[in-house]
């Protein structure tokens, strides 16, 4: 037997650390490190480092790891000017539709997580027990919402909530995939006639992401009782559905071979199934797809594979009328992750169009043009959830979708860099500044009756600035009016209002300066 | 040796839960449960019975506890459009002084608020140890702006930053106290001219409390050099600086006989010093008491409290400037608990004056009239905070103040339900109605053509609604439009166009139906 790489490093560390960790260092020499994967060594040394920096080498005793936890990130001011603009895009949308927005708290007890994400709970951050109840973050909105309904006894509600949630994922940050990120949900809960909800959260998907501009998208659609009827005709056996839908959700990122691979050699399906769930998964369309599959002489013996096509039929209809078919494909291959989901699922991607704009039939499916560079929204009918966190199991049906905004962030923030864009970060309207030394005091003076009556005004907190520095913080801040006093026009009962831009002046009276201001700005 | 009460219990529920903690069992056999302290037992208590409510009884196999985590709420949708009033005249008040706004994550590396709050760090949520770094949840929104500065070699930046903060407090969620709650900080940083940021802070905070019209308020201030030096002449050991400034922080709490029992006989402070301590901390006034206290004998022989004191002065003839002397009060006896805090401290406090308003000197000192109903802000300058993220120890001074929200939304929810006020939480500015049968597809698409049209309409889930249902459903959520469609409207290209609240009608062209529903409601 030999020592691998990262255990090397792992001793190495050890003994830098001297006599901290000796249990590790036992541990270590007696191999009990070749149960650990990879990635586990790798975390362990990291732990290490880090605390070989708190307690700081020989040399550098103030050694502190300046940065933000793994996977998370600061919004300077110029990033938050751009997350605030997608933020009202969004809001506005959902309040057209109707919406009441509510709030949860960032963590819930553990319980309330437990048993809803299927294969994605190892993702879940818990927080350390300190006496009291065990705690985790919100891993999404959707578990948090269904638990207010039933704690609220709430049967009707149309809401959405914009907040951050956590998943201990691998984090791509230049993909716009962090470790605490936002999601925009929206969500339609209540015993309706079935696909209208159904087809407005599609609409709504549809509006934000035209609305945001970020070119060609698609939305795929698929109903968890048609992946299920398939599983079933294909002969996947009861017990196997829900870690075979895993399986299929990772076609976006794998290719068949590979997921037929973990189907077989992992989950121990038999080849032959795998062979049949991989012709279904390949088919892509519109409304006459779910038709012919309504007819397909193996599917169509499932009696919830029917349901779910003919409820398809029903959705593409609806879909029509509001006129959004061109972006959405019925995609035999969508599965979602989570385990929550019973009817409608969809998944909105971005596609990377390189040459002229594909051919789009108003109504019919769209095509496969164009490269999926990464899923913007996702959502689903999740009839059962509110019921797991009812004492008689009472059931409120539940769609809903999610707009993932951190790839729409990363996206926007390239193109503002891209176009050198000038973003102001302030609103400011009028800077109150001074050619003369010793007007400090009427400086202030000014500035307070100006935000007196509501005008947006800076003054530079020096006694006694240069012109020049003044002028600058303008340019710099895009504040578009100076406001400048001098001895004589405070004798005069009037101010210099400069115009930043055209460097134009005049004198205004001070009863008027704010008439004035208010006057320019409106003009800006 | 006997076992007593709390160790009785623990057994009875072990034995509940059969073969599960036998260790604890053991444990508790050989007595090693007589070192916890009272408070631990109760919570092994605690934890042992949720695990019993988790694993079920007998009787009930399916009890969870539904409800959110100790000391946090949920925002309903009328919660949430008060809290959004709030943000919204908070936020105008922040830009009108011309700041920017960030956002840091909602966790921060451990050993990044390590060392940061004095007593108070016990009271700091930490996340479990999953493998890679140690992360807490943020206490407050100023040291994450601090590291943020560091991290990114800001000296210069007036910004604000609105989040929410973790805190393992004990909750007292009636009056606005809760483990997670909102604070709304903005903070100035950069090399000035002295005091004119600091005024500049306590005119925002002397801004927002008159605009949220809660009643009258003071704002104490007072200075960490004033209180140092206040120590310094008063007897109390170097070492015991922060400490006895953390009890005398309780003087809002706790009766002046506590607070020196605290000193004298938890942190061992000779009782001639404390009663010199007393003696200061009793006094209140304005400038005129800044320029009193130069004079003092005793306290004018510590360098740093003269600095303070002629700083407090300058500070109230910008405060005089600015207007805000009426609310402003020197107090002696704030202390403010942070350990960061280096120079001006302040704190907001709501005073519920029963009778008539008291008499207000313009620009004299507030008088001792209501009680103090809790604090609504707070704040300080901190010079030295981000210098302690900084390899080389660079300093950037900093003063910032942060408004607590939380006991607003409280005020403002209990007056709103006093006022039986009706809050509308939707916007929604017309509904898509029928009385006929059959005719959900025309309403569909009509709906459809509204969104597309940037107005805000509904339109019911259901195939075939009664029309009184539709009708209901607006005066319920405050809907002040409906267009109604029949077969007859449909054939003449018109939709009847109701008024809610008067109830008339009125046939609109299909195509100026837009424009007639815009101009409608800007006429509401």
């Amino acid at each position: 037997l030999r020592i691998n790489g990262p255990s090397h490093h792992l001793i190495e560390c050890n003994q830098l650390i001297n006599n901290e960790y000796v249990m590790i260092r036992q541990a270590s020499d007696c191999c009990m490190y070749f149960c650990l994967c990879a990635q586990q060594i790798d975390e362990e040394v990291s732990k290490l480092l880090q605390l070989k920096a708190q307690l700081g080498g020989d040399e550098d005793k103030h050694t502190f790891v300046l940065k933000t936890a793994k996977g998370t990130r600061d919004y300077n001011p110029k990033q938050m000017a751009i997350r605030e603009k997608v933020f009202d895009t969004i809001i506005r949308c959902f309040k057209r539709h109707g919406a009441e927005t509510i709030d949860t708290p960032v963590f819930e007890l553990k319980e309330t997580l437990t048993g809803k994400y299927g294969e994605d709970s190892k993702l879940i951050y818990d927080l350390k027990d300190q006496g009291g109840e065990l705690l985790s973050l919100r891993y999404d909105l959707t578990v948090p919402f269904a638990r207010y309904l039933a704690m609220n006894k709430i049967t009707n509600i149309k809401r959405y909530h914009i907040a951050k949630v956590y998943r201990r994922d691998n984090p791509a940050m230049t993909r716009g995939r962090y470790r605490e990120f936002y999601q925009c949900d929206f969500d339609i809960a209540g015993q309706y006639d079935p696909m209208i909800p159904d087809a407005e959260c599609l609409k709504i998907v549809h509006e934000i992401l035209s609305e945001l501009d970020l070119g060609d998208f698609r939305i795929k659609v698929n109903d968890r009782r048609i992946l299920d009827g398939m599983f079933e005709v294909c002969g996947v056996p009861d017990d196997k559905f829900r870690t075979i839908c895993s399986t299929v959700d990772k076609l976006d990122k794998m290719s068949w071979e590979d997921v037929k691979n973990e189907m077989v050699n992992e989950k121990g399906l038999a080849s032959e199934v795998a062979d049949q769930i991989g012709e279904y998964v390949s088919m892509q369309g519109g409304k006459d797809m779910a038709e012919k599959l309504l007819q397909d002489p193996k599917l169509s013996q499932s009696k919830q594979a029917c349901a779910g096509l003919a409820d398809m039929k029903l959705l593409f209809s609806y879909l029509e009328l509001f006129n959004v078919t061109d972006k959405v494909v019925f995609d035999l291959s969508l599965a979602r992750g989570l385990d929550y989901y019973t009817g409608v699922i969809c998944e909105a991607v971005l596609t990377q169009t390189t040459s002229a704009p594909a051919t789009q039939e108003r109504n019919g499916p769209a095509g496969e043009e164009g490269v999926s560079v990464g899923s913007v929204a996702g959502g689903g009918r999740y009839d059962g959830l509110v019921g797991m966190f009812d004492l008689k199991g009472r059931k409120v049906p539940c769609i809903g979708v999610s707009i993932g905004i951190e790839r729409v962030f990363s996206i926007m923030e390239q193109k503002a860099e891209a176009q050198a864009e000038k973003i102001r970060t302030t609103e400011t309207q009028v800077l109150v500044a001074s050619a003369q030394k010793n007007l400090l005091e009427e400086r202030l003076k000014l500035t307070a009756e100006l935000w007196d009556a509501g005008i947006k005004a800076e003054v530079l907190y020096k006694k006694n600035p240069k012109l020049l520095s003044q002028l600058q913080h303008c340019e710099e801040t895009g504040i578009p009016l100076v406001a400048i006093l001098g001895e004589q026009e405070i004798k005069d009962g009037v101010v210099k209002l400069r115009t930043v831009a055209t460097r134009e002046e005049v004198d205004v009276s001070r009863a008027e300066l704010v008439e004035e201001v208010k006057k320019r700005c409106q003009q800006l």
